[in-house]
C-alpha cells in the first residue's frame, strides 16, 4: 500500500454506558509534521487502560474515542526531517505521542512525566487535533514516539509489550531489579506475565508470583517465577515480611490489592511500586505501615522511549515472550469485556480487519 | 551519686484517659546486665509520641507507664564488659534501648527495624521486665542504646535531639538531601525545627518551611529556611510542582497532611517520607498521585546509633540548637497538654525534680 491509500478508520465507542459497543469511524488524524511517521497499523493491543477510559472510569473522555495504545504495523509516510525510519520499516507506538522536548524531564529521559505530553487516545494536541488510539487502520506520531521494532520479535507479540512490557520493565529497572535482588510480582496478568519474565531477565535472584488464582501456578513458574504464592491466604504476609527488596503492583482493583500486608513483606528501605491505576482509591494505609521497615510506596508511569529501546532489546537477546490470544478488530467488543472481568491469558491482540 | 543511691522513682500516667496526670511511682528497672549502663537522668524531652501513647491514640500501653525518650544525664554505674562509657560520662537514650544483634537489619545499621528490638517504654525486655521510660531518676541501658553526648551540646539541649533530632536527620541523610537538592519541611514544630537545620547543615540547596501558621515564618528564616510557604493556601502544589526532591513530613495530624498536593510538588521519583505517625489512618490516596511523576511515599523510624553519633557531630560542626522551654518534671502534664494542643515553640523539656 502506498501512503496515498493510507486510510484512518478505526473501531470508536460513543457512549461510556455503551463502552463495549464499537462502531466503525473515519477520523482526521493530527496535522501532518516534519517529524512525523505514519504507520499502518496491522495489530494493538487491548490494555486495561483502554477499559478504564472507555467505561469512564479515569473521567469522561472524549467522544468518540478510538482506544489502543500497543500498536504495530509497517512505516507508510515519513516527514521532510525524519532520520529515525523509513518507508516499509517496522514501527509501533505506545502509550504516549508527544512532549515537549524542552523541559527538564524530557531532557533526561523522562519525556513519560513531561507535564505537556500527549496521549496516543484521549487527548488533545496542543493546536486542537484529537488523538485516537489503535484500534484502527493507520497512527501518525512524532518519530520520537514511534518505536523501532526488532526483526526477532513478530508484531503481534511486540504490541503488549509497547505499554504492558515498558510499564513494569521501567520501574524494574529504575527500582535496582537484577542480581542477588529479591522481585515480588503482584497479579499475573498482562503486565504481570511480563514482569516475571523481565524480572528474571534482568538477573533478580528471586522472583516471586503473588496471586489469588491457584490456578496461574503452572504459567507463572514457566514464566520465570521461582515462587508463587496465594495472598488469599493471610498468613503470607508473615511468611514473606522483611525477605522482598521489590513489589511491582499491576493488580489494578484497589480491593485486590493487600497493600499493608505487602509492604509488610519488605525489607528496609524496599519499595513497592503501584504500575496500575485503580478507578478508586487506593487502600486505606496506617503510617505505621511504612515506617516499621522505612519502605517506599511508589508509582510508575509507562516508560521512556530509552526505556522502551532496551526492552526490545532485552526481549529478543533473553527470549521474552508474549502470550496472547488474537482476535479480529471487530471483536473488540469481546475484547475488552474479557479485560474487564479478568479473563485473558495473558493478553488479547486485535488485527486490523477494516 | 554513687550508684548505690541510685534510685528509680519516675511520672507515671496510671489510665489512658487521664493521660495528663502524672504521679511520682518507684519502679524496677530491667535486670542488670554485663553491658548495660546506669544513667541518673538530668533532662527528658516531651515527644508528640509520649502523647499518642499516653492517651491509647496508639493501642492501650502497659499501665502504669512512664514516657520519655529524649532522655540525658550522667553514667553511674556500668556493667563488667561495658567498653564504650565510665562513670561521669554524659550519656543519652533515645526512643530505643534493645535489638537482637543477630538479624540483618541489626547487622547493617539497621536495628532501629529490628523485629526483636525494645522501645524505651511501653514495652518489655525479652524477660518480661518492663522498660520504662525517662520522666524519671535514672535508667537502665545496653550501652549500644546509649549515646555519647559531645560536651560543646549542653545536655537539657541536645535532650531533644535523641528522638526528633534523630528522627528527621535520618531520613535526610539516606534519602539523599544535600549539595544541588531541593528539599522541603513539613511542619514547623519539634521535629520540623531540626529538620530545616539539618537540611541546611547537610547543604541542601533550598530548604523550604511549608507550614499552617503564618506566625512561624521568622522563626523557620532563622533556622535556614530559603522559603516559607502557607499550605493553607491552595495554589502552593501549583506554584511548587515538580521542584522538590524530597520532604520531609514532620506533621502527625492525618487531616493537616494535604498529601496529594505535597506530592505533586516532587521532582521525577522525588519522596516524600512520613516521619510521624499519626493515631488516624493516612489521608485518601489515588494512584495517578503517584503515577504522574514515579514519586515515592515512604516512612522512617527513628535512626541507627551511626545516624545518631553522626547527627550530633554535625550538630556541634555547623552549630545546629534546639529551641526549647525548660520545665520541672513535676509539670510533665502541663508539658503534654502543650503538645497536644500544639502550643510548644519548639519542644518542652523536663527537669528532674525527684
Amino acid at each position: 500500500m502506498s501512503s496515498n491509500d493510507l486510510q484512518f478508520k478505526g473501531y470508536a465507542v460513543h457512549d461510556t454506558k455503551d463502552w463495549d459497543k464499537f462502531q466503525v469511524i473515519d477520523f482526521k488524524p493530527k496535522e501532518q509534521g516534519d517529524h512525523d511517521v505514519d504507520i499502518k497499523i496491522e495489530f494493538c493491543g487491548v490494555c486495561a487502560s483502554d477499559v478504564h477510559t472507555i467505561t469512564g472510569g479515569w473521567g469522561k473522555p472524549i467522544l468518540p474515542i478510538i482506544p489502543g495504545h500497543e500498536v504495530v504495523g509497517h512505516v507508510v509516510r515519513v516527514g521532510s526531517k525524519v532520520t529515525e525510519f523509513k518507508v516499509g520499516d517496522r514501527a509501533g507506538v505506545g502509550a504516549q505521542v508527544l512532549s515537549c522536548f524542552k523541559c527538564e524531564r524530557c531532557k533526561t529521559d523522562n519525556e513519560q512525566y513531561c507535564t505537556n505530553g500527549v496521549d496516543t487516545y484521549n487527548a488533545k494536541y496542543p493546536n486542537g487535533d484529537v488523538a485516537q488510539g489503535g484500534y484502527s487502520t493507520a497512527i501518525r506520531a512524532h518519530e520520537h514516539f514511534v518505536l523501532p521494532l526488532p526483526k526477532e520479535l513478530p508484531l503481534e507479540e511486540v504490541a503488549p509489550m509497547l505499554c504492558a512490557g515498558l510499564t513494569v520493565y521501567s520501574p524494574l529497572v529504575w527500582n535496582g531489579a537484577g542480581p542477588g535482588k529479591v522481585v515480588a510480582i503482584v497479579g499475573i496478568g498482562g503486565l504481570g506475565h511480563f514482569a516475571l519474565q523481565f524480572a528474571r531477565a534482568l538477573g533478580a535472584e528471586k522472583v516471586i508470583a503473588f496471586s489469588h488464582s491457584p490456578d496461574k501456578k503452572d504459567d507463572a513458574m514457566k514464566l520465570g517465577a521461582t515462587d508463587y504464592v496465594l495472598t488469599n491466604d493471610k498468613k503470607f504476609a508473615e511468611t514473606w515480611a522483611g525477605k522482598i527488596d521489590l513489589i511491582i503492583n499491576t493488580t489494578d482493583v484497589s480491593d485486590a490489592i493487600p497493600l499493608t500486608d505487602l509492604l509488610k513483606t519488605l525489607k528496609v528501605h524496599g519499595r513497592c511500586i503501584l504500575v496500575s491505576i485503580p478507578d478508586e482509591k487506593l487502600p486505606d494505609l496506617q503510617a505505621f505501615a511504612l515506617a516499621s521497615n522505612g519502605a517506599l510506596l511508589g508509582g510508575s508511569k509507562i516508560g521512556s522511549k530509552k526505556d522502551a529501546v532496551s526492552m526490545l532489546d532485552l526481549a529478543v537477546k533473553k527470549n521474552v515472550k508474549s502470550i496472547i490470544q488474537v482476535l479480529p478488530m471487530r471483536e473488540a467488543g469481546t475484547a475488552v469485556r474479557n479485560v474487564k472481568e479478568n479473563k485473558v491469558r495473558y493478553r488479547h491482540v486485535l488485527k486490523v480487519d477494516i
